[in-house]
């Protein structure tokens, strides 16, 4: 039996990443991966920007200024945002009417905001004295000049999109998603919509995890179903494998006589990453690597197959894009309750809110999976320690 | 000026709540909102169901076992998960051998892990008593025959897709997205692939924004620039406003001279809700109710954008769907530097890490964007409230 953390590192050391790029427009890169450092190639702003509705001026000219004695200076123009910029004003003693983002021109080196004048329009008295800069955006201020704006494996996201907007660009180069196919094994299972027979069940987790992965911005590229035969799962796991990243089985991983998976990997000849983790739910989770590709299989019980996707599908996406913000969120906090000791490492559904967590009055076999929906984490409990209220552990939370 | 809190509740007080109902597959309902309540059909599970590989004993028949003085059973038969149920199998000193989701037979009430057993085929030797119930998942253990398994308005996410493929459910009413319409206001602005003008500088709200809201599951039915120019603005208004359920506009809301987004509303007759709130960026954002439809108006500056955004939509949108959950979420965190006292409210970009949160090292003028990269939230600010290292404040973190 390995730690969850050499669990992960085994898979990492043999899965190969992403390297498929393609091309989005910029309003779809949202939730994508970045391939390439891109640099500003337009200042941000690229001209000497308003930064209030006001009079352009230059400062020293409003020096001892006040509502008592003003100072008057001609108004010889008005630029909005919008109008081109202009070249130098012959300045002394003049200032130009100007409106947020419009261009500043040369000499002036500040903008006085409107309520600080008397709103004059050919010529208008100054109620204080600004400095230099003042309402004043210069060249670059937001970006500058070749600025690397994003990096190769950035997570992109809604604010930068509007980066790459404001530098002109539409498309951008992303990593094309990780291929998932999801086989989900065990003869007691039926497909939901099908009628119910005695002894069957609806299998759920081909859903819950389809749904998870596609959420995360996976393509599920085949999800199948089939009953617990060394044939047929061994057939399916061939035909398929070629078509992913990352092929996840549930079911079929335990000790029992029909726990066909082991057998079929080692049929396959493919190459054992680990079996058994020390992990609660879910300690049989298994991971191979066949024909390149790591084969990742859960548990069957729809709570630990949850709980091993969790713990193990987003450092494999996370490894796979490059991207280590894809993994799943976690947070220190206090226990407002105490922790029976477990003799295997723990993963405990729970309620955390500002810093404090708690394991709700709610069932916590791994038989039960409904009431996951009353949780927002998971707590990780290290094996055979004696946890306290107000002792500090880890969670992770529900992703999806 | 009124609170940001006031300015809520008036738009909500007339903005009309989602009716729009469609059906989707439950593979395509992560993230959206369910209309109506869900009762269990079938109990999970719907047979007593074995949760070990081992043998299905009587109880009490193992009573005294241990392993220097095994209790020896006869196994009458095995049974796998998939297998139908079976009638009552007369058990005095009899088991079956039994996998992991098979079937118990009465009169069974407990399964002993084969772990504990000398795994016998025909007669089976317990080396440990055992309680009525062990490893015996009961009928209804997880869900319960009629029980509310999702509630009308519950915001679906993985799991909940899988409890309700559990249940044989593969598709399921959820309320249509919220119609959006974004018009980016401003002489200055031209489109993102255009060759860059004097003067004018690429929009990146009109992305920012339509990222944001597509992410966040919202329809983008229109989104479009026009000028400073009041029939243009006023014309887009009317054309538009009954395809969408929210009209958001940028730019065009403060004092400068152009700025019409305030007339343009007064001239169509509609119903100012707001303009001007306590906080900063963005004061004057403004908000009003055309054609029965809310239309909310945001600064035009990137970062004030933004916050306007974050401080109004997600709440709108919450309201629209009948949502809390999809409310912007936040955390009350410990300040790890003093704020500056500041006269109006203030929205501050920083970074949060374990109940602990920074203003980072970074420039803060609102007329700079691309380092909000570099922050995970926003602190919410009082106004006119000294704040100092320890103090307690509510951040909200960004989305999307």
């Amino acid at each position: 039996m390995i730690e969850v953390e050499k669990a992960r590192e085994k898979i990492q050391h043999v899965l190969a990443q992403q390297k498929e790029v393609e091309t989005v427009s910029i309003l779809e890169a949202a939730g994508r991966v970045c391939t390439e450092d891109i640099y500003a190639k337009v200042a941000v702003p690229h001209f000497p920007r308003a930064g209030m509705d006001g009079y352009a001026i230059v400062a020293k000219e409003s020096q001892g200024a006040n509502p008592q004695e003003p100072i008057c200076l001609k108004v010889t123009e008005t630029i909005f945002a919008g109008d081109a910029e202009q070249a130098f004003i012959k300045a002394h003693g003049t200032a130009v009417r100007i409106m947020t983002g419009a261009p500043i021109p040369k000499p002036y080196d500040a903008v006085i905001k409107q309520e600080w004048t008397d709103y004059g329009e050919t010529q208008v008295n100054i109620y204080r004295e600004i400095t230099s800069g003042r309402n004043y955006g210069e060249v670059g201020e937001d970006v500058y000049l070749n600025q690397k704006i994003i990096s190769k494996y950035q997570l992109l996201n809604s604010r930068t999109v509007g980066i790459l907007a404001a530098q002109g660009i539409t498309e951008i180069k992303v990593l094309a998603p990780i291929k998932v196919g999801i086989l989900a094994t065990g003869s007691e299972l039926i497909s939901p919509g099908s009628p119910l027979v005695s002894g069957k069940i609806y299998d759920s987790n081909l859903y819950t995890l389809a749904s998870l992965i596609q959420t995360s911005g996976g393509k599920i590229v085949f999800k199948e179903y089939c009953s617990d035969d060394i044939g047929e799962i061994s057939r399916i796991i061939q035909e398929k494998v070629n078509e992913v990243d990352l092929l996840i089985t549930t079911g079929g991983v335990s000790v029992g006589e029909k726990d066909y998976i082991p057998h079929v990997i080692q049929q396959l000849e493919g190459e054992l990453l680990f079996h058994f983790v020390n992990m609660k739910p879910g300690t049989p989770v298994m991971a191979s690597l066949y024909q390149n590709k790591v084969l990742l299989n859960l548990s069957g019980n729809p709570f630990a197959a949850v709980v091993n996707l969790h713990v193990f599908y987003w450092s494999i996406l996370a490894y796979f894009m490059n991207c280590p913000e894809l993994n799943l969120e976690k947070r220190t906090v206090q226990l407002t309750e105490d922790l029976k000791p477990s003799t295997l490492r723990r993963f405990i559904r729970a309620y955390e809110e500002n810093g404090f967590v708690s394991l709700k009055s709610i069932v916590h076999y791994s038989s039960v999976f409904h009431n996951t929906l009353e949780t927002n984490c998971l707590i990780d409990q290290p094996a055979k320690k004696q946890l306290s209220k107000g002792d500090y552990v880890t969670v992770y939370y529900w992703k999806f």
